[in-house]
């Protein structure tokens, strides 16, 4: 197996993007992370692009092929890949895979979404749930996302307060983030005072409906030092499922496919989760920033609402958490979030955060759920190679 | 890179099938592969799953955690691959992939496409095309294949009665097929004769709406004759994109991405054309069927028609075409047909197939198209394992 390294990063403004279409935003992105690489358009040999739902947001199935024409890239293959809000780590995953195999020498994974299309973008995300038991019973995902949040406050005595102070620390890290969709502060309680949307979930406490796209360049690691002084090695590319209904897990304060994903990235990278400098993990809802810190081990089970609140989660604290502002204020544009969290890694490892910066930032993790947790991938990136 | 071997291959029946939900469709199809495979089910780590477009058929995305849940896999990954009615062969190649990587030893690819559920699978099935600049202004499916019909009967002089001479050796093979979703003869005055579709394109030139489902267990080729005494080894797997518009083309009686990924495939097989002792192509209408026998190498440019009217392309031919009875009789559950197409040839290579059987087939090959040609993928197939 071969190792893999990234070379290029891209990812547009993300928010309401009236101007711009499904085709622009992809190509924007795409051809933006090819540049910042260095290669030449004919060293590309394949694409992959995650998007959750372009048929029922823009009425387009068969979108890797109108990105790999509209990019101008025929006639490499182009593949779409689906796992709701998942797509682009999983986009992510495969490129590596193909890089890994030998199959192909350079790939761009790429996702994207366009969201604001429709009147309501509430029934096309309910289609990541089992539409049969959930969505058709009713449950949207805030309502879904409101219940793990319900069980978790009765089981750990997690707060209200405590995540409002999750979004808190999200806008702060946004505001220095020239690609995000909500680049402000706010205060806690601004985020408890807001509209409610699933008890006990407010305004703040939920990502927003997103356009955008976002873009990676991967090689075979032997090659990188070809394209870029500042390669970022791909330590560890990891996936599981778990019940895509919430009504069939024992407990649903915990995540398995974050559990599972992240043990096998851990043991796959040789690292612990000591060695994490940083985390974009996967906060559709600040309940789920919440889970993922405890299920990728960062503190203990029940504890992430207390430190978060403790501000051990900021840029400068014991485990930064989102620094680009996650998917509650950089945005959530679903099938380019995974990929935008990678970028994010990326910027950080390189050094060229600038007032978001992690200091000294080595090793990296990414955590994208599809879902309430049906699929979860986790990656783990270093800027030293590995050791074979 | 590791060889890759197919270890176990299923197709339920195609058809209208009232009393088959999304989820048992896939179930089924997954179960008897892996039966077939005689792997235990903790020897499986993967899956991939082609589908074209569970959201607008069946109102259900993030398909992949609901197959690996509904199937009892969970935590393995599961994973969803769309390319129009390509769907079914990327999933085989990122099955392919993951074996080759090192990154999984064994996985299940399957496909699956449950089209009955809807009122009219027409618009669902335009998102294949360019839906701004081909969809929108009146152009479905039928209509851009009678274009490149009336195209190629004026460069070639390619007659109706041709066409529906492919329609009639499809409907002869599936006759023997017992997961055929239309297993009786027609003749070519039943075909001359019946209902206009777009002209010149009638009934019989059309393959139909279907639901149905396949899969196929690939491992390591060093691994295979632990679990079966019959592998079929993969000897190629390649990929190609084209226009997603047939406007945008120099030559519409030609795909690009059909002439590309076939040449990579006999290139990464070794072998030639005339090495390839039977086909599965993609005959969503008659005329694709004659454009790939021409595009693939098997007769001159524009000769298709002329070799199907001359018995060449029946199993006792010199170059047996779809002796499963192809997209046209077989049945086309749009994600399952690339997967099924697979599944035929291991049967012919396995001499499984019957009264359908090719005589001494060796080497199967499969050609899978999205849209009218946006995507194509092109997979060898060998009884011999490859010489490295």
């Amino acid at each position: 197996m071969r190792d893999v390294a990234i070379i290029g990063v891209s990812q547009t403004k993300f928010g309401e993007l009236w101007d711009a279409s499904f085709r622009s935003l992809i190509a924007d992105a795409g051809l933006s992370a090819i540049e910042d690489s260095n290669i030449a358009g004919d060293d590309l040999d394949a694409m992959y692009v995650g998007n959750m739902s372009s048929g029922l947001f823009v009425n387009q199935e068969h979108i890797a092929s109108l990105i790999a024409d509209h990019m101008g890239l025929n006639p490499i293959p182009c593949t779409r890949v689906e796992a709701a809000c998942a797509s682009g780590s999983l986009a992510l995953r495969q490129g590596i895979l193909a890089v890994a195999s030998g199959y192909h020498d350079v790939v761009v994974s790429a996702g994207v979404e366009k969201m604001t299309d429709v009147v309501d973008a509430t029934p096309a995300i309910a289609t990541a749930s089992d539409i049969e038991w959930e969505a058709q019973q009713g449950a949207t995902f805030p309502s879904l996302y409101a219940m793990i949040a319900k069980r978790h406050m009765h089981e750990y005595g997690t707060t209200r307060e405590q995540l409002a102070e999750f979004a808190v620390v999200a806008h702060h890290n946004a505001s220095h983030n020239p690609r995000a969709q909500f680049p402000f502060e706010i205060t806690v309680d601004k985020a408890l005072n807001a509209t409610m949307v699933a008890d006990p979930l407010t305004l703040f406490d939920c990502s927003p409906v997103s356009d955008g796209a976002a873009a990676i360049v991967l090689c075979a690691a032997e090659d990188a030092h070809k394209y870029t002084d500042t390669p970022i090695y791909v330590k560890a590319s990891q996936q599981a499922s778990g019940t895509i209904a919430l009504h069939d897990r024992k407990d649903v304060t915990t995540l398995d496919a974050t559990k599972y994903a992240s043990q096998k990235a851990y043991k796959q990278a040789g690292l612990s989760v000591k060695d994490i400098d940083l985390a974009e993990v996967h906060d559709c809802f600040s309940i789920n920033g919440i889970l993922a810190i405890e299920d990728l081990g960062f503190c203990e089970k029940g504890q992430g609402g207390v430190v978060v609140a403790d501000g051990q989660t900021r840029t400068d604290g014991d485990f930064p958490i989102n620094p680009s502002g996650g998917l509650k204020a950089r945005g959530h544009p679903l099938g380019a979030t995974g990929i935008a969290q990678a970028a994010e890694v990326v910027w950080q490892l390189r050094g060229d955060a600038g007032k978001r910066q992690v200091e000294g930032a080595e090793v990296g993790l990414t955590q994208n759920v599809g879902g309430t947790g049906g699929t979860c991938a986790v990656h783990i990136f270093g800027r030293e190679p590995n050791n074979n």
